[in-house]
Formats: structure tokens, sequence, C-alpha cells
């Protein structure tokens, strides 16, 4: 924690810190105060609750998905910047010895029955997420580089549940295996280059 | 709950419903005893702590996954098998009302990296869970019913990490537009009946 960072910035990274670690549940605005290194009742100046701060850190979370990374043609065409956007989310998850996950996804299991408000946020994030993936889809599709068999709103959404999948299986089993399944699948079958030929023999 | 019941199968289900619905770090020892109305002290008795309990209540909710379902032929053939095992937790979680999710993806999520004996658990839930799906895709593979370019395996973890995204993100849509999404990638693409043909025109 730099001191140079104002109080509000200082209990927004050891918020964000804490719940992507232990959870919303699992953390205190005791522990955040303490982490940040600010008085307990400082932290309401800045904070209507708990919830607010988790709200403010999702925000905080999300900008840093490697969004820009669908968009920049320097990487490639199409395929290869979803390749290299998914690719980017394994680089971050695998240095952190497969611990923490996605706070989406981690806040989604927590609060989504239980937090209106970070149900609609996290609704909205999925959603804006989902149709960036789904625009270099389409894209894709049209330059023939994946089979045009699926809606490309359809094909995203499947493939960001089975990124969300797949981080959750790794959390478990702790073993780079866990990931691979979800990328050669994913890449060799969902997004094959070909489309279905007819059945020879039916 | 039954107050015919014993003790420790009233602390049991109380458990599991609590965690199920408010998670792991959301449930107190406390609020478990009050919905199994029994004293707070009896719960050692017959637990050592909320960790032995989850892991219990884990070990009941496995037991209702609908395994039985991927070997029942009456059924019909292994691919409608697959179909039909994915169809009931589906039908599940619709009945909830696409509340709560799957109580092995909120604990990997919330205890993964704070519990290993709860992380060691799920690995070995989700390995059984895998491989009882992995080998009616062989069969399935075998019978042709479905492309044989997958090892059924790898084929078995991509589909069950899919499902547990697939709640996930559901539990933030609450739509059952979100969970078609997975169901027709899955059953229409994945496990399409027919091989990928050669490209016409490379």
């Amino acid at each position: 924690m730099r001191t140079a960072d104002s109080v509000p910035e200082r209990l927004l990274n050891a918020g964000l810190s804490l719940f992507h670690e232990r959870g919303y549940n699992g953390t205190g605005v005791q522990q955040i105060t303490l982490a940040a290194g600010v008085p307990k009742g400082s932290f309401y100046n800045y904070y209507s609750g708990k919830e607010s701060l988790a709200i403010a850190a999702l925000h905080r979370y999300n900008s840093g998905i490697p969004i820009p990374t669908l968009f920049d043609t320097s990487v490639g065409g199409p395929a290869a910047r979803i390749r290299a956007h998914f690719e980017a989310l394994r680089e971050t998850f695998a240095a952190s010895g497969y611990r923490n996950g996605c706070l989406m996804g981690k806040f989604a299991m927590e609060l989504a029955d239980a937090s209106e408000r970070t149900r609609t946020t996290l609704e909205e994030m999925f959603h804006t997420w989902q149709s960036s993936i789904a625009s270099v889809l389409a894209e894709a599709q049209y330059a023939g580089e994946i089979a045009n068999r699926c809606e490309p709103a359809i094909l995203a959404e499947y493939l960001l549940q089975g990124w969300q999948g797949a981080v959750l299986a790794t959390l478990v089993t702790k073993r780079q295996e866990t990931l691979d399944a979800y990328f050669n699948t994913t890449f060799d079958v969902v997004l094959a280059a070909r489309d279905v030929a007819p059945a020879a023999n039916t």
C-alpha cells in the first residue's frame, strides 16, 4: 500500500485485494481498514458500507479485464485476438499459482442472491464482456476463420461461462491441465475453422 | 426439520441448507444450531467444527448428483443419457428460481484456497463425476452417436466446467436463456454427431 495514495484509494486497494483472496463474507470492514492503514471510523466517510466498497472493487477489477486485446489488430486476425484475450487471462491466473480466481465469479457465487445491487452490476459487466467477444466472433466468422454454425452472442456467452467454470475447476485442482481442457476444446472444437460436414452414412 | 431426526442429522440438514443458501462464510455455527433446534453446545458433540460439518454437507449434496441417470439404459443410448443427466441438474436449478446454484461450485470458490481438506474433497468429487461422464462419452463415441474427435476424459472435464460456469452465469442473470446457451452449444456443437470435414477450399 503506497501511503501517498488517498484514503479512499487505499481502502479500495485493500478491499479489492482482501475480497479477491477471501471473498465478501470472509472479509470484514476492520480487516480492510487495518490493511489500508486508516482508522476504522474513516471507512464510513468514503463508503456507506461494505457492499458499496465491493461494488467499487468490482469496477476496478473489471477495468483490468483485457478487453482491449480483443480489438488490438496488431495481435492478428479476429480468431487470434480471441485466443490472445483468453491467454492473457490464463497468464494472470497462472502467475497467482491458480489462487483467488476471478473476482466477478467469486462475487457471483456469494452475492447474486444476497445483494441485488451486486447482481445487477455483475449482469452489466458480464453482458459488456460478452458483447465484446461476440463482435470479434462475428468478425472471425465473416473472415471464415471459424465456422459459421453458431450465433456469435450465444457462442460468446458459452465461451465466457466455460472460462468461469474452468477457473472454478482449476481453483480446485491447482493443475494447468484443467485449464488446458478448456483451451483445447474451445479452440479445436468449438471455434474450429470448418463447418460440420453432412454425415457420410446416414 | 423433522424433530424425529437425530441431532447430528438435524445439524447436517440445517448446515446443508444454510451453506447452500448463504455460503460457508455467510453461515455461523449459531445459525445452524438455531435452525436445527438444538443447543449450541451440542454441535461440538458431533462435529469438531464448521469445516467438518461443511465436508459432511458436501458428501450429502454430492450423493444427490444424478449420476445414476448416466447409466440408466431405460433412458436411452449414451448420448441421450448424457443429455438427461444435465437436464435433471437443470430442472432442480430451475425449480429454485435459479438461486443457490451448486454447493460444490460455491465451496470451490470460497474454500479451495482456505481449506485444504475441502479442496481435496472437492477434487475427488469432481473427478468421480467427470469419470462417470467420460465413460458414457466413450460409449457414445463407440456407438457413433457423437464425433470421435476428443478424448472422453478431456471432453467430460470441459462439459463439467461449462456446467459450473453456466450455473454461475445464471445465478447472475436469473434467466433461462443463459442456461440455454450452455445446452444448445454443448449438444449441437461440442457433442455433434458428425466429424469435422476437410475444408472445401483450403
